[in-house]
């Protein structure tokens, strides 16, 4: 490690370093579970031009990168810890944009209630290269994964859906958004921190590539077929002003971050508990089915056929 | 994720994965550890054109990216477990060359017994980029760090300094290396996995910036002077056979992924012991003295003036 890596940790990362991490200093940090608990990891990586523009505000490129992965570890019903961050840096991002990174981070830390573990910081002459990767925790046996999912299980989001796909095409003029509320969800994800997916999901997953697609994996993972009504899919209020033309999109579009889950319908009042106990709304869309893939039905009962179905990475 | 990912992760990835992997298809992975036990996490960022070259061998590159981990592991005392793995993949990079990089990560898989816990992949314009996070466990509180030492504790290291920048002086053309030894030495990490520092290490690392610097790293740490006596530092018959007149590039030189690490003088029993156990060579170097830094003395007790201190990152 040379003087300057040293600095440039000790400027914009040491503030972040919190318990387990040994002040960045050890070649690794060390991190405790209470008794009866297990850990949940997931690992993101962003690229620059690919999943962020060099134009972006730092502040929000390193928030998109830590909320992504805060998103994964809400989805397996785990509360999160900490994470360890890996910097490849282009000379052309100076200590400027760290400072401000370094911000993001700061700020949704203390949001989030996690800090920073460790990391890896090295040099690159190609686009920033960003990977996070999370550490939560959740009681022993109790992380939700995508299968459980069972014939006649009720199929519920949180949130709404398809205002982060809106945000996009507002971005791109081909929509107005007079608030900014629909580019400000394409901006920055709102994970489901502290949802208790564990009392009464069956499976569970977030929504990053379409609630279409996503629905189908856990369709695929469980041989089972997803149904859901359009009509119920939630859509914010601006989400709706943009009219009925863009409902496809909301419904295949990616980037919502919201979570997707299956739960027995007996578990409808602790669900209904959990969303007034976190202030997170949630919203019954539809039923598991014996059947294969997903279905999408309009008000008359007909299965939709839909454009595309979610985004794509390479 | 796109059915090209799909599929790039089903061919190369899947096949590496174990336990708490979840068959790489949830958002995250699981793990569990024994009660008493804690974590120990770290992670290291390869980018080609710096840290590897296009043409080098995939499946060495992996197996580097594995070991660079498992040497961080090792310095503290804690036994792997398992990795995730973050792979930015510019289109130069084709199949082939990615089934050389997963062999490689089966065959070191079976070596150090961990296994893949998940990961994220994505496309870049750039070069590749590659994240590896290693996962250990180690007793609660029995992780050994860089704090620790005690003036008028040993200095040691395990097996042989300064083979690897040797080696790559070697591949240089400006030194003889008829058995390849050298060679192999810097293309390929040996890391000290199973050698158990807890039972009477008061500080460790790894040497990866050179042994001068990173004994600098435990010395400032510690508040410390750490001493070494040029010629207790242990050489292989090859870096003997190159002659003095490289002994300096070999205490100063990086790549060796040696454990360095600091125990009281009542201890060498136990840590011949454990080198008897473990098959793995160890050499006292030197004392801590009181002092700041590192002074390395020749065979009459002089100071030695070293060109470099070591590898500079950026």
């Amino acid at each position: 490690m040379s003087g300057g890596e040293f600095d440039f940790i000790e400027r914009f990362f040491r503030p972040l370093a919190g318990e387990g991490a040994r002040g960045l200093r050890d070649d690794a940090a060390v991190l405790a579970l209470a008794e009866g608990r297990e850990l949940v990891l997931s690992t993101d990586t962003l690229v620059e031009a690919v999943h962020f523009l060099p134009g972006d505000p730092a502040e929000t490129v390193s928030q998109k990168l830590l909320r992504v992965s805060l998103s994964d570890c809400a989805a397996m019903g785990a509360v999160p810890r900490g994470y360890l961050l890996n910097v490849s840096r282009p000379s052309g991002f100076d200590d400027q944009w760290f400072a401000s990174f370094s911000m993001g981070l700061a700020q949704d830390q203390a949001q989030y209630g996690v800090t920073l573990l460790g990391g890896d910081t090295t040099g690159t002459r190609g686009p920033l290269v960003l990977s996070l990767t999370i550490l939560g925790e959740v009681e022993k046996g109790a992380a939700i994964g995508r299968i459980g999912a069972r014939c006649g299980d009720a199929v519920w989001v949180t949130g709404t859906i398809g205002d982060a796909a809106l945000g996009l095409q507002a971005l791109l003029d081909n929509l107005p958004d007079p608030d900014g509320f629909l580019a400000g969800r394409y901006r920055l994800p709102r994970p489901r921190v502290g949802f208790p997916l564990a009392r009464f999901a069956s499976a569970a997953m977030d929504i990053s590539d379409g609630l279409v697609q996503d629905a189908g994996h856990i369709a695929s993972e469980n041989g089972l077929c997803l149904e859901i009504e359009a009509q119920a899919v939630p859509r914010s209020p601006q989400a709706l002003a943009a009219g009925e033309r863009w409902q496809s999109l909301c419904l295949t579009g990616g980037d919502d971050y919201e979570l997707l889950f299956t739960a027995s319908p007996d578990c409808e009042v602790r669900i209904m508990e959990a969303a007034a106990e976190t202030g997170i709304p949630v919203t019954r869309i539809g039923t598991v089915r014996e059947g294969r893939g997903v279905v999408v039905r309009d008000p008359s009962g007909k299965a939709m056929t839909l454009d595309r179905k979610g985004w794509q990475h390479f």
